[in-house]
């Protein structure tokens, strides 16, 4: 029996469109709602033509009363949006899973530093519990609200995180160039992703200052316990979908690439949802593509004694509404892959 | 229960990894095997690394006993191959459904004229039923092996056989302009598919030569009862998945847009996968990629009494593997959306 | 020696920048400045990396007088801006040639219809030429103003009109498939051009509105005498540059395909952008990529006694900037080639 | 009076065709002629359409007698195919210039090692001219054959060697993370270059296995007297042109980013192809797309004290035939930028 009420804020980002995708199929969700600050009454497919016959109904007000007989609600509304619009729903009834990088850094001066908006309430940071599922399912199982990881730390801290914690490479001089297809931009039209000025033009953006480094520089602190300042770097590649992060440390004297292998194996062997791939001398995007997996390789390079590691994900999927419900999952024991075991596209 | 025992010979190409795609989640499918004349034992998840974990085990040798005991055997080889693959399996147990076009055209000569190759068996022909779902339902429920119908004409013939058979537009001055994305060129490298030359690069094609023209003119003359030469072209567009065709056609004196809309949205209005759209003006490949749905519009242009219609679809999957699997569906007495009832990816 | 003083109004839009980009290699070219009505002294490479070096000085105010010394301005504004920014120019001192349509249209009530704009004023509307260069040049050689044809005309127009002319088609019934890359569009934002939406989405807009309708029509009257209303419609192509269109009309009853081949050679033996293809099955916008040619084949089906013709352009230069400095050469008994002989990227 | 007999030996790969398109309009090149040793006597417009009207003679045969009357010829073939074609070709009267990577290592050993092919003859290589521009005029005046610099060494070397000269950075941890356009993998199909693969797919490829590795790490001992192992790994971009090097080091302590710029900016002041760009947070590859222009960017990230260099180019342009005419230019005493003065697309 279809048990589950759920709610998203937000619907018309590319992170509420995946989460629409996913749960449009997920056997436990009894009812979907969308729910909206600006446009009540609009009815959803209309602006979403491919949500024709699909999702038909009227977006409605975002209300704390109505919302309280939800058993979840996603919020997928932009960084200093949901800071605001998250606190009144904090106890009312539903678990909720923030999709916006408002409630993941535990220190707001740091947050305000990043992100240079004005952080969410204190009390409310502190309460919430950072979803990156693999790495914190306990914690995640309880948690009344989620701050679900950004698109970049997921592909990073799932590849690296492993080897720094049981002390394989140096997290000292760790070097982690991020790529990223263009749908991480949003769905609001800019000039830079306009399309005649993004298409055939692959950039560097954000240099050395995007937000994401401090989360990843927490997460390292929280799940490997290394304290690190890393060296960040994100480019654009003219597609819609996909991160492929590739990560650079020395690695610690005498380890070998089938023990940094056999690391990165045996953490996630009881994980569905991340694939480490053996004996790869190419890794692409399109092996997640749509999907929730992400997929690993790691090499040794013997003339730097350095690792080359890499992590690719579906940005919007894994990076996003994947692993969103992927923590519903855990939140109400359901299995971890209910709803999301969907085969990558490839083309 | 899962019921099903499915085969599919030729799961290399893009029409064969589809069907894996959506035979995967498919309630129905108990068992699922891959057949290959050349590369027996290989694991087909390190050929298509995107199938890790999922897909892992080893390709089997084509075999009549071992296929006698499956109850659906997909073929998804090539043109001219299909047409000397299938033959030994008739009659030997399983429903035998094609994706290739062998099995179509039921003029041999017709066939040998476009596809200039040797024709399949005539008596092989003769019993195959063209599986073209939402006009040919009946038939195939019972057929032993249905010719899955072909990319383009599942887009041209879905949108304007309803008027034709209506008599609303006139079928003997049918301008057919067709544009697909490559995949449709299947997996095999060349130097046209070659990506720095396809890559920006929109071009036209097989000029008025497409095999596709007598499969549409023989389905115009089956379900609409009209017999013409149509002009057809076809397109190349830099972009991988989608067939957008858009038809011209003179209107009956006095007939309406309205008219000609209603006549669409009456004829599939029990038809889940195909959406009649209204009031646009304009319509992408976007709206049902990696879906099932075959999405249609129609303008009447009141200058010159011509109609405009367009129809969409995924060539891959409305196109090619999803209706392979509807008509599945259909043929076991199931609902003609099971496993097939997947959310258009938009972005 | 260097000659020519000439000036852009609207160089930021994409026509403006192709402008700069040949107009900066032309032989007689002495100075090249920007105007601007918005930004006066903004640095022009701060706004447009990629010219960098190569044109670092500032935009300038927009003044009759500073124009007046010069011996062409081009105005590269939208349509529904040059209506209003160019009367106080003319006759002032240089010649003016206007990329926008807002001077194509001779009947101001049909420009009104479909461009949904204010016309611009009458008189001047009427002095103005229309800079078909292939078709027009006695005229434009002393034009004052000229008219810079459309995109999708040049494409059209340049490929059907010497079959029209000769009467070796039948222009009523003539149905226009148009295809652009999303360049044509043009350099402003918005939803529908959002990379994330464009990318991998091919669609058809504006159907049977195209404000070019009334342009193509024009043009057949002027230089093929005969009137007809056409079919046209327009697809947007997931590509940056590039215009194919497909033009399908019924063969006068005797006339064979080496007529119609033989017609288009003879009519641009003499015109070097224009180049007729023989023997084609194929062809693609790749083949004149950044170049001011135009390339166009043509096919014969006999099934159906009706003609396949197809018309290949860069939008921005055959369709634009290079069409509009090819009319410049043409007023100034400059060859007509002159600094536009590139080669076509191909890829 | 133009003076230069031109010969080019694989005209028919990505690099030749490019060498023709700047050759063309080469004020200096008299004569243009294509050899080939398979393919004499095709027209080579008839191969690639783009050069209809452009390039309509035939291929000729490789001889070396009618070579000898030549001023330059260039070799386009690919590694392993130039060792073999080239000698024959030394000392009977032309300028040679290698765009394959047979020429450049002077250790054969190494050679072997990464090209796993053998090595062109000793004498030849040591003969041979390392033909970075910018950093070798000198030598390049005089040589005889030129060694044309790799597509990635040339972003890569030219972004650090002024840096890791004055020792500004420390070269024994530099991280070097590339990324390409496809056109890099030259004209031959492949199912990694097969359009609907490679397509919406970004990946990482040759991990810490690229053969350019010792090709820079030559050059940095050559040009900034540093002996290195360097981490270098290449990604391919889907897109068709460009390649963006990010480039990662350790500053020297007390250094600023004003004195990494300064000393770019300084190295450069007197090289027209080389742009440092001030103040940038992004960078990307259609600023220089289709011309010679290698753009540079710096950034010092103080939490970490490294910085990040980043290096953009037009792989086929001043990754390969760009840089391979402005060599010519530096052989004959012309103008380094004759020929080669062209602005870039930007779109």
């Amino acid at each position: 029996m279809k048990e589950l009420k759920v709610g998203i804020i937000g619907a018309t980002g590319y992170g509420g469109l995946e989460l629409i995708r996913f749960l449009h199929n997920h056997p436990e969700v009894e009812k979907l709602d969308l729910f909206t600050s600006s446009d009540e009454g609009a009815i959803f497919s209309s602006k979403f033509g491919h949500l024709l016959s699909i999702h038909d109904t009227a977006l409605k007000k975002i209300d704390t009363e109505t919302l309280s007989n939800f058993d979840v609600v996603f919020t997928s509304t932009p960084s200093g949006v949901t800071s605001k619009l998250l606190p009144p729903l904090v106890g009312v009834g539903p678990k909720l899973i923030d999709l916006s990088g408002d409630y993941r850094i535990k220190d707001l001066s740091e947050y305000e530093k990043w992100y240079k908006k004005d952080p969410a309430p204190e009390e409310i940071v502190n309460m919430s519990v950072y979803g990156l599922t693999e790495w914190n399912a306990k914690n995640i199982k309880n948690a009344k609200i989620i701050a679900n990881p950004g698109c970049y730390p997921t592909a990073v801290l799932l590849s690296i995180l492993p080897l720094i914690k049981e002390r394989l490479i140096d997290p000292q001089f760790l070097i982690i160039d991020a790529k990223s297809g263009v749908s991480g931009a949003g769905n609001k039209p800019s000039q830079t992703t306009h399309y005649s000025e993004m298409n055939e033009n692959f950039s560097i953006y954000k240099m050395n200052e995007h937000q994401h480094i401090p989360e990843i520089e927490q997460a390292i602190a929280m799940f490997a316990d290394a304290k690190t300042t890393i060296t960040f770097n994100t480019h654009l590649v003219p597609m819609t979908r996909g991160i492929l992060a590739t990560s650079y440390a020395p690695v610690t004297p005498g380890v070998t690439e089938e023990q940094l292998y056999n690391c990165l194996k045996e953490t996630y062997k009881n994980h569905p949802f991340v694939r480490v791939v053996e004996n790869v001398n190419s890794l692409g995007t399109n092996r997640v593509k749509g999907s929730n997996f992400c997929d690993i390789c790691i090499k040794l390079d013997e003339r730097t004694n350095r690792a080359t590691i890499v992590g690719v994900i579906d940005n919007l999927v894994k990076g996003a509404a994947g692993q969103a419900i992927q923590n519903m999952n855990v939140q109400f024991n359901l299995p971890e892959t209910m709803g999301l075991d969907v085969v990558p596209l490839f083309i």
